[in-house]
């Protein structure tokens, strides 16, 4: 396959000669940002078909990809949030609308298991419900970026079982593994949840078979999702990863990021828990994340 | 929005660390050329996202975009070929594939109406069936790019009739405006057909959602569809258009091409017809295309 730069000038005149046409084609795009968005899209797209020099067959496959990927999406599974997510093309948006900063807490993908309507419970309340796996007693500071703490910041917290599935994965609408809960005056809070495990993500459709065919693992480094709102602060979304986890630097997603992987202190059976909780001998693990929100600008 | 060159250095190392750990994710792809595909894909995305410094709400309205796209999608009716299409991606992918040569006929998009098992017709047999329209007297010469004539080249020809509709789009089953037919010994072929008219591509989904947002048409240009094989010689997929069509510098996926604008003879009705076939005082019209195969290397 040539490369653009070996294809004779005449070829690449009409290569570029459409190009100018579908540009001028958004040129009356009536919303300039829209016509931002579709003439930077037709660029960089017409630049990927030439610089690989598609072939037929291989147009055809992306079209019967995107096809399978629209069919086996449904309400309750984004198989494109999927691909968008494995491109890394899900993290670097989260980037570029984080701007990097010292001072707050940083920000990683959302998942395609957020439910808008979790259980609310109490500081040191269990949100792991009846899902299996480790007892994790969580803890930390919810603060702006002048140090001040936020009291009433409402935190959504969830996470998968120890099988590696979200409540909703199972399909029969029962809730755990989820909930929500408010700092107190200070800005604390605490609550029990489980020891976050490594799990795939759905790798049975057309994404898993690309993550396949490329010699990619689909697993998920272990992470507990958060989600942290605040009147006139802005809404952090975040994971905290489990320091020592195999798939830190091969997360499927992209999701990972160093100030976010935390140290989970394991604890043997019988240790005592700190509000005083009896797990029948049952060993479980403890980890601290403070929580920093920049101001709206 | 700032643009790439605008982003803090900090911010910029931020974004192209994930840039370069997604590349690194496809590198022990086996297949070398899926390899190619999968890293160039990648920064050309990245590009993309990073020039227009997408939005959260950008990205889930992409995403929303191509659920729809997958949902509207079926076995008849391909609503991603139309997305290639009116992206100039389709057209595109056939300049890679087609270099451009001053012997052979140039190709064009196929379209989303071809059919496998058209009926045969004879040399000046009627491709258009039942379908209305006014008829056409479609005359021409195969050869190859030394001259010489090909007997026995197999022309598919299909195309909408007066209503802008192609017999797939009625839904019953029925076959009409399409046949295939084979080159005499002196590479002379001879068919009824329809005069083209200009119709508009499927533009109640998602791709004629985006047209309207974009103050684009859906029109096509007229035109007549050829597909032409014979053994040692490389198949040809394009159409005739029509001269003097309005739409034939705004033609919605973007395939005309100059070399492939025909003058259709108008005749009045009552004019005799090239084989003597009686059309009722009918208006018809004439037009000449003579075909040239380049050699498969």
């Amino acid at each position: 396959m040539p490369t653009t730069s070996e294809v004779p000038d005449r070829q690449r005149q009409v290569e570029d000669e459409l190009v100018r046409k579908v540009l001028a084609s958004f040129e009356q795009t009536p919303d300039p940002r829209l016509k931002q968005l579709m003439q930077a899209l037709v660029r960089h797209l017409h630049a990927f078909l030439r610089e690989v020099r598609l072939s037929q067959d291989e147009w055809q496959y992306a079209i019967d990809f995107l096809t399978a990927t629209g069919h086996i999406t449904t309400e309750h599974r984004q198989e494109f949030v999927l691909l968008s997510d494995v491109l890394g093309a899900s993290m670097q948006t989260i980037n570029i609308n984080h701007a990097s900063d010292d001072e707050a807490t940083e920000a990683t993908v959302l998942g395609p298991f957020f439910v808008e309507d979790s259980p609310e419970i109490p500081l040191g309340g269990d949100m792991a419900a009846d899902a299996p796996g480790e007892p994790c007693w969580v803890e930390g500071t919810v603060t702006d970026t002048d140090g001040n703490p936020v009291p009433g910041a409402r935190l959504e917290v969830w996470e998968a079982d120890e099988d590696g599935l979200y409540d909703v994965q199972y399909d029969d609408g029962h809730l755990a593994g989820r909930a929500h809960l408010y700092t107190d005056d200070q800005g604390n809070y605490t609550f029990w949840g489980l020891t976050p495990t490594p799990y795939p993500i759905p790798h049975d459709g057309p994404v898993g078979h690309l993550l396949d065919k490329t010699a990619r693992s689909p697993m998920r480094a272990s992470h507990l999702h958060f989600k942290a709102t605040a009147p006139g602060l802005r809404t952090l979304v975040t994971h905290i990863f489990v320091d020592g986890d195999q798939m830190l630097d091969s997360d499927a997603v992209f999701g990972v990021k160093r100030s976010l992987v935390k140290r989970f202190d394991r604890q043997p059976g019988g240790t005592l828990t700190p509000d005083g909780r009896e797990l029948g001998g049952q060993s479980w693990s403890r980890v601290r994340f403070d929580i920093v929100l920049p101001k709206t600008s």
